[in-house]
């Protein structure tokens, strides 16, 4: 149900992937992007980048990445999507608990969200529930589509312990 | 004395530059990089990136550039490198004092740095003198070349008030 995404996926995943930077309520992306660039920011620049397909249909996708280098790179960053339609399924809960695993297998010790818009409030509890802490507030650090500015949260999860990674 | 950085003034300052990322006390950035890479991240993704000249030599550089895109663009990011053997000068606080005039200028409301390692004190109190507040700690967010994991912090300065950029 869950696996690497293909050129193809992303063609069939666009529609909701663009519906949802044009909302502007959760990724700080551009609402703009073409495919092309999207493509290149979700597919190509991080590690792996997985689709969650259900029944042949391509519900969700996320990625997987470093979130700095050289001495900042056993932290990972992920992004998640899912399709409009298909949620309320557990969907985003299955693929950041997919997304665990491959952290530990690709050697991540901890994961970092850098800007999870506060007024998400199904993800902020979702990350609550599965371990995520908030670890910083970012003042007015996104600006809403339909709320204005409102803070963004940093959260972070340790994947091992210091006696582990140490 | 503050200008901006020409690729020339980046080969002279690569030595220094090199000298910071090697040591592996401050930045997240890959301690191997070479020159081209190190020019593209410094110099090309950027909006801008400037130098402190000191009696003809390059001392110092920074660069800005948005720290998120779409709805996150409007909190700037900055780097700042001083050379050794110029420490002591304020030549750093010269540098944050002037990429806050220039986010002004480019229209950004807030500026953060994403991870500034807690151990790196000199910076943090100088940040803090300089109106940056810490807003969150990442757990042994970085491997410091001497001391191992040690936190880092999310530091940010609101530029305009909420009203401004409301």
């Amino acid at each position: 149900m869950i696996r690497e995404m293909t050129k193809s996926d992303f063609e069939s995943f666009w529609s909701v992937f663009s519906g949802v930077i044009q909302a502007q309520e959760t990724y700080a992306f551009d609402p703009d992007m073409t495919s092309d660039e999207a493509y290149h920011l979700w597919c190509e620049i991080p590690l792996k980048t997985y689709v969650f397909v259900d029944n042949g249909v391509v519900s969700g996708s996320y990625y997987i990445k470093p979130n700095g280098m050289g001495p900042g790179k056993h932290i990972c960053n992920c992004g998640y999507m899912v399709a409009d339609e298909a949620r309320g399924k557990g969907i985003a809960r299955k693929m950041c608990e997919h997304s665990q695993q491959q952290a530990r297998l690709l050697n991540f010790d901890a994961m970092q969200f850098n800007s999870v818009v506060s007024t998400n409030e199904v993800a902020v509890q979702l990350w609550q529930k599965l371990g995520f802490n908030i670890i910083g507030t970012i003042p007015k650090g996104y600006k809403h589509g339909k709320l204005g500015y409102v803070d963004s949260y940093v959260m972070h999860k340790q994947l091992r312990t210091h006696s582990e990674c140490l």
